[in-house]
Order: C-alpha cells, then sequence, then structure tokens
C-alpha cells in the first residue's frame, strides 16, 4: 500500500467534505515531508478503491490540490507533488541555530500584585452535579433562534458591512432595540443614543469604574457583594467603602455615615436579587438613594443583572426609570436572558457619559461582535426575546419551588434560607456551625460542585453562608444534587 | 372591519413564521392598550380571510397567544383578550409623577481628559467609493464556512457547555490549533499554555500595556506609528519615545540611544509591512532588537497583524521565533485573515505573562465568545483558514500590482510611493507640496473617501503622506476611485 493511501484519513461524520479532507491529509503529508516534491500520487481511481469512495472524490480532492499549486498533473503520466512548493517558506531569522523550546518566563519583570491573585477557570469534574452560584439554565438558551440569524449571515450582500470596523457604541439596530425594551419593561424614557452595548456587566462595570474613578476615591460597595465587581474598583484605584445589606436590601443610613465623612465619587448597588442576598432594594429606598446621589453628587452605578426574572410579587423599577438629574449609570446584560457565554451587555446613561465611555472602550477591544449583536437586535424586534423570557420565566419559577421544597423536606434542620422573589439561585445558611468551605471541599469528593459563600465576605471572615443555584438544574439533577448535600451536611453536624 | 384585521401587519419575506407575526401584532396592541382586557378577537376564519392567509395560521397564533396566556378561550363564546394579562406590571417608584424625559448630562462630574479626544466612528457616505488605509475584502470573507460552524451549535447536548462561563484564556482547542499554526507558519515553538485568546490585537495591546506599563514608565514607539497604540500606552501612563521608521523599519540607533539615557519599559514595533509606511524590519535589525532587549531588560511588544498576507519576497520570521529569553509578548489576530469584524486576536508569550493577562481580562470581559472561538478552531483545524489565505494571498498579489499600475499612470506625476512587500495599502506621498488633508477633504465631496497620512504623525506635523488600501476594491472600483483621485489632485496642483 502506498504511504498516501495509508495516512489518508476520512471521517464520515465530520462537516468537512470527504475531498476535502483527503485534500488535507495529502497537504499534511507533503508539509511534514512524508511525501516530497515529484514523487508521485496513486492514480484516482486506485486512490478511491483503497479508501471505498466515488472516483469523482478523489478527483476532486485532486483538484483542489492542483487549485492550491500542492501538485502537478502531466497528461499520460500522472499526478505529482509540485516541484515547488506553494508554501512561501519564510527565512530563518538565524541560520544554524537548531529549535530551541519556547521560553519558560519572561526576562522582564511583572508585578504580581499588579492583578487580583484570582484562580483561573476550570471546570468542575465532569461526573458531578454542579449546583452553580446562580446561572440559567444553558440547554434552555434559545439557540435555535440563534442560528436562524447566523445563517442570514451567509449572504454577503447583507452581511459584509457587519464584517468592517464600526461604531464603538456598538450596533445602531441593537441600541435602537434595546432602548424600547428597556422602556417596555422598565420605564425608563432612554432612546438609542443613552446605549452603549458591551462585552456582558462586567465590562460596563469596568468602563464606567476606569472612566470615573481616580487613585483614591470613595466607591460605596454592598457587604456581602460581587467580589470581581470589587477587584474591578480596585484595580481603578478606588478605595472601598462597605455598606451592610438586610432585607431591604443596602442599609442606607450607613451609606449617609460614609458620605458624611468621606467624599463618595460612586456607589455600585444590585437593586434586584442582591448577589449574592436575593435581597431587593425596596421603592422607597430606592427614592431615598437617588435624593442620596444628588445631595452627596456621587455616580449610582446600577447593576440590574436579572431584573428579567422574578416570580414572586411585582418587580420594582430601577432607580433609572426615576433619574431625571443624571446620577444613574444603569447596566445589564443578555448574559442571563440567553446565557452566561453570549457576552453582550449594556450601558444606559445619559449620553455625554456613553460617549466617554465608547472612546475609552475603543482603546480596550475596539468593538463588540457586530453580527452577534445584529441577530439579537433581531431576536428583539421580532418578540423571540419576550417569549424566551416569559418560557423560562416559569420553568425557573416551577425549578425554585421545587428546589426549596426539597431544601425544607430534606436539610430544613442544618440549613435557613428565605425563598426568593427572583433570580436564580437560594441563599442558604448554614446551622450549627456548620463550615461552609469544608462542605464544598467534601461535596466535590462525593461528587457534587458547590461554591462557598465566603467570598462574598470582603470585611470579615463569614462561613455561614452558600448560595444554591436551583435555575440550571432540572428536577432529576436538583433531588440528586439535594441528597448528596444532605449527606455530607449530615457528616458535619 | 375589526382593529384587530386593520393593525395586523404580515410580512411575507421576513424569516418570522406567519402565525408569530400575527400573535406579535396582536400582542403589540394589548400592549400599547388599543386591544382592552376582556375584548373580543375576531374568529379564526373572519381573520384569516382579511388577512388572506390559511385558517391554521391563525389558529397557531391563538394557540400562541393562549400559551403565553395574552388572551382566554371560552368553548361556544370564543377569544377574548385575558383578563388578567401576563405581563407583570411592575410597581412605579413613585406615584404621582408624569414620566419625564431622560437627563441629558450626567449630575456627577466627568473628567474629559481621562480619554482621548478622538471621534467616534461614523460611516463613509454610501454613494462613496472607500479608498480605506488598508482593510481586507469583508466580501471576501469565508461566511458560507463560519455559518456552517454555527449551524453546529442549534445541537444542546455539543453546544451548552460552551454558553457558560468558561476559561479566561479563551478556547482551549482554539489555543491548541493557533499553537500549532503558529509553529508552522512562523517557526514559534510555543504550545496551548503559551496562548491568550483575546477581542483582535486592540485588546491583546492594551492587556499588555495594563499589566507592565506603570506611570511615568518609557514606552519606545515608532514615529510614524500607530494613534490607537500610541493611546493604550499613555492610557497605561507611559511616556512615550519615539524611534524613527526607516526603509529597513525602526531605527535600532535610535532605539539604542534612548535606552542609554532613560530605564525603558517596553517597546512597541510592527515588523511586517508597518502601519503605516509598509517597511518591514529586517533579519538583521530583528536579531540586534532582540539583543538590545537583553541588554536593557525591555519587552517587546511585536504586533504581527498581517504577518500571513505577504507578495513579494519571503516573510521574515517574527521576533518571537527566535526569543530564547522570554522578552518578546508576540500579537496578532484573525481580523485580517478573516475581516476586521470578527474580534479574535491572541497574545503569544511566556506562560508566566499569560496567566497575569488573563487575570487582568477576567476584569475587563469576563472571558471570548466561546461560540466564535470554538468556530475558529475548527476553521484552523479542517485548514480551512489555510486555504482561504491562499486564495485571498492570489487576490490581493493581483489588486496590488493592479492598483500600483494605476497609480503610475493616473497618478505618477503628482506622488511617489513604493510597492509594498505585503499587506493591504500602498504608502504614498503627494509631491508638489500637495497636503493630504486639503485632498482627502476635496475627495470627499468628489464621492471617493480616503484617509490622511497625518494622523500617523505624533512628533511633528506632516500633510505629505497619505495610506492608499488597495486590498478591499475590486479592479472597477479601483479604476473609479483612482480617476477620482487624479481629478482632486489636479486641483491642487
Amino acid at each position: 500500500m502506498n504511504i498516501v493511501e495509508s495516512l489518508v484519513q476520512i471521517n464520515k461524520e465530520s462537516q468537512v467534505p470527504v475531498y476535502l479532507q483527503i485534500a488535507n491529509s495529502i497537504i499534511a503529508q507533503i508539509r511534514r515531508g512524508t511525501l516530497k516534491p515529484e514523487s508521485a500520487l496513486p492514480g484516482s481511481r486506485v486512490l478511491a478503491d483503497a479508501l471505498n469512495v466515488h472516483r469523482k472524490t478523489v478527483v476532486a480532492a485532486y483538484e483542489e490540490l492542483y487549485a492550491q499549486s500542492w501538485v502537478d498533473s502531466y497528461p499520460r503520466r500522472g499526478i505529482f507533488v509540485a516541484k515547488n512548493l506553494p508554501d512561501i517558506s519564510p527565512k530563518a531569522l538565524q541560520e544554524n541555530v537548531t529549535a530551541r523550546s519556547f521560553p519558560n518566563a519572561t526576562f522582564f519583570e511583572i508585578d504580581e500584585k499588579r492583578v487580583p491573585a484570582r484562580k483561573l477557570f476550570s471546570p468542575p469534574p465532569q461526573q458531578n452535579i454542579v449546583i452553580s452560584d446562580g446561572f440559567p439554565d444553558t440547554r434552555l438558551a434559545p439557540m435555535e433562534l440563534l442560528v436562524r440569524e447566523y445563517r442570514r449571515f451567509g449572504n454577503y450582500q447583507f452581511t459584509s458591512k457587519y464584517l468592517m470596523y464600526g461604531p464603538e457604541l456598538g450596533s445602531e439596530n441593537l441600541r435602537s432595540e434595546l432602548a424600547k425594551f428597556l422602556a417596555e419593561t422598565r420605564g425608563m424614557q432612554v432612546s438609542t443614543e443613552n446605549i452603549l452595548i458591551t462585552k456582558g456587566v462586567q465590562m460596563a462595570m469596568y468602563l464606567a469604574a476606569q472612566l470615573l474613578v481616580s487613585k483614591g476615591d470613595v466607591v460605596i460597595v454592598p457587604e456581602p457583594g460581587y467580589p470581581t465587581g470589587n477587584d474591578v474598583f480596585r484595580y481603578a484605584g478606588a478605595q472601598l467603602a462597605f455598606a451592610p445589606v438586610d432585607e431591604q436590601g443596602m442599609d442606607l443610613n450607613a451609606v449617609e455615615d460614609i458620605c458624611k465623612k468621606k467624599k463618595v465619587r460612586m456607589l455600585y448597588v444590585i437593586p434586584h436579587h442582591h448577589r449574592p442576598t436575593t435581597a431587593t432594594l425596596s421603592s422607597e429606598r430606592r427614592m431615598q438613594l437617588l435624593e442620596l446621589a444628588m445631595k452627596y453628587r456621587f455616580a449610582i452605578l446600577e447593576d440590574d443583572y436579572d431584573y428579567d426574572y422574578h416570580y414572586a410579587s411585582s418587580p420594582v423599577l430601577p432607580l433609572a426609570s426615576a433619574d431625571y438629574y443624571g446620577s444613574v449609570i444603569y447596566v445589564g446584560s443578555f448574559c442571563k436572558t440567553i446565557a452566561p457565554g453570549i457576552r453582550v451587555g449594556f450601558v444606559a446613561a445619559p449620553q455625554n457619559l456613553i460617549n466617554h465611555l465608547a472612546r475609552l472602550r475603543r482603546m480596550i477591544d475596539r468593538q463588540g461582535e457586530q453580527l452577534l449583536e445584529e441577530a439579537l437586535a433581531n431576536l428583539l424586534r421580532n418578540g423571540d426575546i419576550n417569549r424566551h423570557l416569559k418560557k423560562t420565566n416559569k420553568i425557573y419559577h416551577e425549578r425554585r419551588d421545587a428546589f426549596c421544597h426539597l431544601l425544607a423536606e430534606q436539610l430544613g434542620d442544618h440549613v435557613s434560607f428565605k425563598i426568593p422573589d427572583g433570580g436564580f439561585a437560594v441563599w442558604t445558611r448554614y446551622l450549627h456551625g456548620i463550615n461552609s468551605r469544608e462542605v464544598a471541599e467534601k461535596a466535590n469528593e462525593m461528587g457534587l460542585s458547590l461554591s462557598s459563600g465566603d467570598e462574598y465576605f470582603h470585611q470579615s471572615q463569614n462561613t455561614e453562608f452558600v448560595r444554591l443555584g436551583f435555575a440550571s438544574l432540572n428536577f432529576k439533577e436538583m433531588e440528586e444534587g439535594v441528597d448528596i448535600l444532605r449527606r455530607v451536611v449530615r457528616k458535619f453536624r
């Protein structure tokens, strides 16, 4: 058997046409040097027989190789690897240097303290049940709709302008649809020019912090609160001041006490289903907070990341809906509406801020993914997003109820919790001094991935809590997960 | 005619199924209040006749409305708008406040000097021919291949993990394929752990600058050079030092002079087809530059954004291919290989740097678009990217030759230029004191959008040059564009 036949691998399951698979295999052999210039390739009939494919397929593969100048074809003699191979071989920088390995570390110094020493992402063990700290179920993401939109991008006439450099502010269509959506669902009187499209809430927060916070500026954050948010403010130079969160949200007396002592630049608040505690900032406190912002002239960064998921009572309108003087920077995203991996978020704010944020954004990543943004604009316009929200709200509502029921039934003696009004997780307190970190470690060994609530506390050590995400679990997974948790917790009793 | 019939609009061209269009129209009328709770909807036969659609379509629309709880259905009586509408109406924050307009400006102050006052993107007039300052032709982007990959994402089993939070470093598959690609095309001995996926070269530069540059640090940049790059270094706190660029690239004597006077933290270089001049840094200078980096212990930020497009002689291997001590941070992207709107770039560097950059990136936008990254990984693996590069290299090579021929023929008395070895643009000098800014303004009026080369100069005013991008123009567009330019230039003679 010829070397060509022995090395060509065909995967009939692959999306890649078989003729291209054959051509690619041969190119790889030429590159590797196993097939030398001017060596003969088998006749198409012979190769077709050896590979058990139609002869036309091999002919197509040879035509592809010819078009790419990898082979020469001589009438009556056959097909040969080209004498002059098409790859322009690059000039080596140094002659006579044998390839050395890539360096292990930089020669220049890196300030290790420049960025927070958080562990990089690593996926949970595959066989584990995962109770996340509160995500939507990615299996429910409306992928068939998104794929439908992407199919339209096969049309060059339509697509080519979205493949160029475009607006730093984001897709005009998406900004306009989003302005309508925010007006309709949140009572915010915004227009297109009040919207900046970002990569998730994360980039929205980063941009606001970078633009507004200078070294030493005071930023008020909730405690317990969002660790990556705190990192972002600190990275911008902020001195953090912590305001406790109770059942009605952030404690505004504590906020005013801070304002009286120090000039405050910004306050960060998660008004719906506070992360981690799920408390909702009451209407009264929202109005008071707006007044405090006027009185002490600070910016409110309102992170309303899961406004659209509310099951119990009515949601409370955002602070931004009653902000007539321009104190609020409202941020949200599609990362919860569709899936965390769909990295599209937004800022809604007065236009002067939006334009400055866009200039900053230009330096960071120039612009967003225009194709994705156009696709989302269309899903909003067609009402697909509204339909998806209705459908998933119903499912998560049921899951919340089922999960809380299970939790009370199986673990009622070991935990306490309040049923959350919305969102994706239950803020749960371990009783009897059970330690959340120890539970997480033990659970991981027993097949359950689980976070530990201590990461949400920044002022004090606190190991009593855990956020249990119900939204991404079907009933069977819930039962299995809670069952493992029950067994783990009993070990610590 | 009933109000329902008069307001339902059907667009048969739309991708949205007709039944959903009908349902959406009715929902909009209910939301607007034109259809009140408990009002009767027309019978399906009546509405079908009025809209000229099949009755089944109307029945499906009504079923959708029923499933979404917008209507009630009573046997023998018909379909009615629901008494209790499904939208949970949010609580107004303040009673008795009539809706006021969104604020025009922020109440808190913004430091206008924080971000460079560059103009935001605005598209060129639609009827204009556009000679860009050097982009690929987005009409040649392999969209059918990208769409093929996106179709696979319709499969939930396969896709759901890519919709979750994932690695800050980027897709493992893409990093691994890219490492192979860099080894094969650039002689770089990198592995997966040496790669960070970014949003274009822009984010790669931003991350490197933020991590490494502190206030007052000296960064050497080429002059003329890349304005947004300079913005990024300045934003990180850099004091810029300019090194002139000649026909062989950056002047290394000037670089060493700077190093002798000041402690240099970083040097930014575009070794292939320098932007704007298209000069290629010679092999000898590359080796010298590596030695300088060792001697003065600075980091080299190597921006090799169009290495893959080379027409004349062989390309020169990157500095990173001969960097055995860890001085080089190599950045590149798919923004030129596929299209500027496909925002995927990368950093290749020693692992300690890569991990720190990833931690920084986590604060900025958490992670990239995993779906897009997986799609690109597959295109690399299948050889699609290599095929696309071969095809477009051939086309741009022809376009370069045709464009330079036209330029010499039509404008030879008014401009001088050197045929570039690669890339997408010709660096062109106007003769006889013709002013590039005036040309750009006049050309714009006459139907040709054109940049002005003065933006590339930072130390001195210089209005003799313009970068003329040939790659995105077909022959007809070239002829028209150069014809307008000829007529404009003659006005200034």
